[in-house]
C-alpha cells in the first residue's frame, strides 16, 4: 500500500552477525511515491546508498535541535547517513522503481514505524493521550486508530 | 498546554556527569490529564519513578514485536522502564498534580516529541510522506503542520 | 541492625532488563540514624532520589582527586550521583522514617559492602593484610573479623 | 610505610594511550612484607604477573557472591586477575624484594585505597556512619581519622 | 597501478560523524583486474554492496578458525560482510569498470594496506623479520623493501 | 620453526574472564633470533612486559598514518603497547632464551598471523590477488602458498 519492501539482513536471519555490530536492508521502492514512511532504528544509525532511481529522503532532529529537517534528493550512487532514533523516510520522486542498501550500526538495530507504534498499537493507546498530543478531534484519534 | 514540565540534569547543564552514563529529569504533571506527550529518547533507557500523584504510563514496542503497547497505572513509589528508542507516554489521570523523577542511561539521552518531529519540523515534511504514512487527508496534515 | 533496607530490581529480578543498561533499588531507612553503610558498585553509576525523609548522603573520590568527600543532605525531591566505582553512604538524620529510590546505569551493577567485604570476607583475609592497611591493632582486626 | 611503590602509566602520563583502552602499573614490593593495601580500581580489571619474588594476592568478590575471598602465592611468572572494582590485594611474603607489572582494561583506571578513602577522606566522613558500618568504638574511628 | 580508488568519507572528512558509529566509503574498480588488495579495518567491520560490476571479494579468517577463506562473486547488488579486523580484498573480474558502497561500523576504522605496512613501512622493518615470517630469500625481501 | 611459542589464557581456556575485558599470553623465545612474526590481534590492545632476555619489537601504523614504524629494544621489566588491530612483532636478538607476558584489552583478543593468513589460507587466495597485491612473480607466490 505504501509502495516499498523492505528486506533485512540481520542477527535474526544471519547469525554469523552475531558481536559484529553490522546489519543490512535492502529497500525497494515502486514508481511515482513509493514510500518508506517515518520510523527510528532504535538501537543503530543507517548508512543509506541508492543503487537505482531517485530518492527524496530526510531525517528530523531532536527537540533540543528544534526538529530541524535535514532533506535531499538522492541520485544514484548517493550517500546519506540517519542518526541513531531519529526520525527518518525515504520517498521515490521518480518515475521508475527505485532500489537502495542500507547498512545499520547494530545487529539487532529494530524498526519502529510511527504511524503504526502510536495508532496502530495493541491495545490502542488510550485516545485522550494521542488526541491532545496530535491536537486532533477525538474522532479523527479513532478513525486512525481503527486503520492502523 | 499538554499540563507537563520536564526539567532535566543532563551532561550540558551538569558538565560533571561526563562518562558517567547517566542523567535525570523531573517531571511535574498538571492535576485531570497532565501529559508528557508519545516520545522517544534516542540515547537512554528511562527509570521512572512517581513520588507524588497517579499516572498511567505505556511504551510500545517495535513492529518486530507487533507495536504490543506495555501500560500501567503508578502510584507513588511504583517504577516503570521505557527502554531505549521505544514510544512511550506518561499521563496524569489523577485529581491532584503529580511528580515524577527518572533517570536515563546516558548522559545526553535527547528527546524526541513524536508529534512534534512529525508534524512541526522545521522546514516541514513533505505533506505527501504524513498524508500517505498517516492516511490523513491532505487537508488535515496541512492543518497538523500549521499548529505544531 | 543499621536500620536500612535495600530492594533491587536487576536483570536477575526482572529478565527484561536484559541489555537495556539500567537496574532499579528502593531504600528504606529507619528513623534516627538508619544506615546504607558505605559500598560501592562495580559495574553502575547511581542516581539517587529522596521519597520520604532527610538523607544525610556523600562519596569519596579516588587517590588521584585526593579522596575527597563530596557530601549533600537531601530532602524529599532532592537527587544525587553515586558515580561508578566510588565508595559511599546514605545516612538517614531525621526522626521519621526515609525512602529513597536510585536507578544504576548496569543491568547488574553489585554491590560490595566495604566493612563486610574487608572484614568479614570467606575466609578471612590475612590479619597482617589488615594489620598494616588500617593500622590496628592485630587484636582489633581479630575482633572485627569475627563480628562481620 | 606500607613497603610498596605504585609506577603508573596511563593516559594522564601517556597521551598515546588515548581510546587504547589499556595501562600499566609496576609495583615494587619491600622484602618481609612489602604491602600493596585493599583497594579497587573503578574503572579497570587488573593482570598482574610477577617478575621477581613471591607474592600472596587476593580479592574479595561481591555480597551476591557472598564475599568470598580468592587468594594465590604466587612466584615469578604467575598470573592473576582482578575484576573491575573489586576489592584487592598483594603481599610480599619472600625475604627479597619483589616486583610485579599489572596490565589494566581502561586507560585512566583509577585507584581507591579503601582505607585511606574511609578513614582518611577529605573531609572526614561523619564518624556515626563509620561507628556504625564497622562496628567499632568512636574512639576508635576518631583515632583511625586522625592518622590517615 | 592497482586499479582501484577509494574515497572515504568518516569523521575526518565529515564531523557530523562524530559518534554516530558509521563511516562510508566509495570503491572505483578499473575494468579487467581492478584490485582492492588485501588490507583490514583495526575498527571496523564492513558491509559491501555492488552497485555496478562483478567482484571477487574475501576475507581470511583468524588463526583459531584455522585462516579458512571465504570467498563469493558478487553482482550488482550483492552484499557481503568484512568482520573487523579481518584480512580481506575484493577484484575486479569483469570487462566492465564497478563500483561498490560499503559502510564501516565505526566513525574512524582505518585502513592498513597488509603489503604496504609489511614491506613499506617507515623505517622499514628488520629484514631478519620478514625473511624468516615470510621464508623468503633475504634478496626478495629488500627487494620488496625498495618497492613499497 | 619460528623459535617462539605462545601460550593464551583467554576466556576460551577460562570461562571466569567472561565480560572482563581481559585476556594473556606468555611468549617464550628461543635464543639468537626467535620471532614472533608479524600479526594482528583483531579485538585487543596488547601490553607486553618481558621477564627475560632482550626483544626487539615494533609495530606498524595504519596508512593514514603513512605506515610508521614504532621499534624498540626491550630489556628485563620493559613494557611497550601495540594497539588493536596493528600489525606488529617481536625478536629475541639475545643470546638466551626470552619471556615476556602480554595483557590484552579484550576476553578473546584473536590472533591472525600475517603470512599464513594471506599466503597459507584455506583455500589459497587467488594468485592474481597476491601477485598484484604483493608485487611478486606468480611463481614466487605460488612458491609461497605451497609452504605455508
Amino acid at each position: 500500500m505504501l509502495g516499498s519492501n523492505v528486506t533485512t539482513v540481520n542477527v535474526d536471519t544471519l547469525p554469523g552477525l552475531n558481536t559484529l555490530g553490522v546489519s543490512i536492508v535492502r529497500i525497494d521502492f515502486a514508481p511515482y511515491g513509493g514510500l518508506n514512511p517515518p520510523h527510528i532504528h532504535p538501537r543503530g544509525t543507517e548508512v543509506l546508498v541508492v543503487l537505482e532511481g531517485t530518492l527524496l529522503v530526510g531525517f528530523v532532529s531532536s527537540n533540543q535541535d528544534n526538529n530541524r529537517l535535514f532533506t535531499k534528493v538522492l541520485n544514484k550512487g548517493d550517500v546519506f547517513v540517519f542518526p541513531i532514533g531519529m526520525i527518518h523516510f525515504q520517498l521515490n520522486i521518480g518515475k521508475t522503481p527505485a532500489v537502495a542498501f542500507a547498512g545499520l550500526s547494530g545487529q539487532n538495530p529494530g524498526v519502529i514505524t510511527i504511524a503504526n507504534a502510536t495508532f496502530g498499537s495493541d491495545p490502542p493507546i488510550n485516545p485522550d493521550v494521542l488526541t491532545k498530543a496530535f491536537m486532533l478531534d477525538k474522532n479523527v484519534v479513532q478513525y486512525l486508530q481503527s486503520k492502523f
